[in-house]
């Protein structure tokens, strides 16, 4: 399934490709996150054309409460249902119990929750989920975690941790034991957990490792807790993760944050920034970011950047993109939604390349000091 | 500029092409409208290459206060301030005077109004909505006119219709005295008015004509009258025009009424309807319409119509449009926009086709009861 090509010498970087049925992806890689079975603003097609995304990520939790798995299943699979013959990452619900839910009871046997939509009660179990993502279909599905707040105490976090653990096993028990619904082989992602505890982070990547995995993440990060911290935790916990299983940082993060983190050793990254920031009006560049609800780009008649190839970028005046954001207009999101993931899975190639001709330790920080500058 | 090369022998139907600097239009044609320099949710690209419109609009009351005049002077004009490099018609900003502000005051030297957004308050005349559209660049302007409401008294739609004879003199002169701001040239279209009254759309069609503009538009239609008065109107007004000037019924309409004007010697249509009716869920197809919100959808795991060359019709399953409008989603309004006006340009090029083979009378009323028909 993974298969390491390289890695850096003085950084932890590596280069690597994760084949699926639906298709074979180069790490490190960024995966748009289409919580309702769509990348919000951007069509499939543009997301091949354009994006050139590799995967896509599916929100368990979302797609259960809407359309539900009836429809799913009576579409033939997450993949036939939103029409994307390509790889796609189903997370487990977990977190969004967490972070959407104000009525959640965790229990030995699973996450008892009230949907944010109308109230009604749910229960995820480490069992369902592996078969609600039976349902979906997904080429990756992760299995159901918890995830403690930033901050908690050593003592919740260990036991959360040895919860998740438990959980764990039992979920990749059911997918042992249980078969793919459409003709697509299926991987299962375990998950360390252990907030900011060393100790806890070090317990976790080993346990999860003897599960063997075919992936395994590292949840409970960039849930408010500093930077550099969260930078501190990853590098400690990729030291204690095989070489051979891909590595996949959950919910990160700003394009600075994903350099940083491929120096730390991480193949794999989500986040809904770049199309929740684009919708705000925020651009992301090679050279810096934009606000481009500024009055300064009001009268502004140039492309922001011929040489970048998204019409945001090189088509259009600032001053109209300026126009569109102003006045709400749909044309602005979509432009900039499209654009800020061209860009992601841009620096994703970017960082590929350096890794190749092992340019990427005296590339990485200074860039991701300028990505971090405001234009 | 406008060239007429049939008119059909059964009905009035007329084939043409209207050249302008940015490309030549064949007739009948339907012009996308693009308020604020933004057919909704479509992108300029998608525009050309799946809509393939050959003209859009643009309104002059809205960009005249957002972004407002400067800033389109500044870009070079609206074609380059919206990367447009095709034909683009602006209206005179009578009618959204008419519908959107609540503030307005019609005296003889002009229409002084509210803005609709932050009740400032504006005076358009005859000439300076003529300097408007000079900044602004259209290939296409109008004369500024008034709109009377349905119902009107003879005598209140005879005194309107006299006023907007005067402007419209006075926006003549204006025009003639006056040169394009950029590098290409500009046509000003009159604008026929005369409420409901064979009279006085009898009297108007002749002065209009007489006043020699590029085009001639049929005004103050479609604002709430029964659709056959509508086709009553439109059908005694094309009798008084020229033949060798393009026709351009304003604000119409649905898809079968756009077969039935043409049966009456409209060459040139524009109308909101497509996208804001798409934003609502109402689908266009060759054989009827859709409410894709209905629940016959949620489960209807087939395409639309895989002949009908957009995506939403032929790629995505009809429960995935369902799932989209029912959450919300944006990529749920740019499928059914950028469908329903291709939808639109294709039935024109349909009655194009079926001028030139002799074929359209005994086509149109049979398919324009098809496409009223809920499916
Ligand atoms: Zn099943
Ligand atoms: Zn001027």
């Amino acid at each position: 399934m993974f298969e390491l090509h390289k890695t850096a010498t003085t950084t932890k970087a590596r280069l690597g490709t994760l084949t699926t049925d639906h298709g074979t992806i180069e790490t490190p890689i960024f995966m748009p996150v289409g919580t309702l079975g769509t990348v919000k603003a951007v069509k499939q097609d543009e997301l091949i054309r354009k994006v050139k995304a590799q995967i896509i990520l599916g929100n368990t939790y979302h797609l259960y409460l809407r359309p539900g798995c009836e429809i799913i299943e009576n579409a033939g699979g997450l993949h036939s249902f939103i029409s994307w013959d390509h790889p796609i990452l189903t997370d487990s619900g977990g977190y969004q119990i967490f972070s959407l839910s104000d009525n959640r009871e965790l229990k030995e046997e699973g996450a008892h929750f009230k949907s944010h939509l109308d109230g009604s009660k749910h229960l995820f179990t480490p069992e369902n989920v592996v078969e609600i993502q039976r349902i979906l279909g997904s080429d990756i599905m992760m299995i159901l975690d918890e995830c403690p707040p930033y901050p908690s105490s050593h003592d919740y976090a260990k036991e959360s941790m040895e919860l998740t653990h438990r959980w764990e096993k039992r979920g990749r028990d059911a997918f042992l034991n249980s078969i793919p619904h459409y003709n697509h082989q299926q991987f299962q992602f375990g998950i360390v957990q252990g907030g900011t505890y060393p100790d806890l982070r070090k317990e976790s990547a080993k346990y999860i490792t003897d599960l063997d995995f075919e992936g395994i993440a590292i949840g409970g990060l960039s849930v408010g807790e500093p930077i550099e911290l969260m930078y501190e935790m990853t590098d400690l916990n990729t030291d204690y993760l095989p070489k051979e299983k891909p590595r996949y940082l959950m919910g990160v993060g700003k394009p600075a944050n994903l350099l940083h983190c491929i120096a730390r050793g991480i193949d794999m990254f989500d986040c809904v920034l770049p199309t929740r920031n684009a919708r705000n009006g925020q651009i992301f560049t090679p050279d810096g970011y934009v606000n481009i609800r500024n009055a300064k780009w009001k009268n502004h008649n140039r492309p922001l950047d011929p040489d970048f190839p998204t019409d945001l970028c090189s088509r259009y005046k600032m001053s109209y993109i300026h126009h569109l954001f102003r006045n709400n207009e749909l044309l602005g999101l979509a432009l900039a939604s499209l654009h800020n993931l061209t860009f992601y899975l841009w620096l994703m190639e970017e960082a590929r390349n350096r890794i190749a001709d092992d340019t990427f330790h005296s590339w990485y920080k200074q860039k991701a000091e300028l990505l971090d500058t405001k234009i």
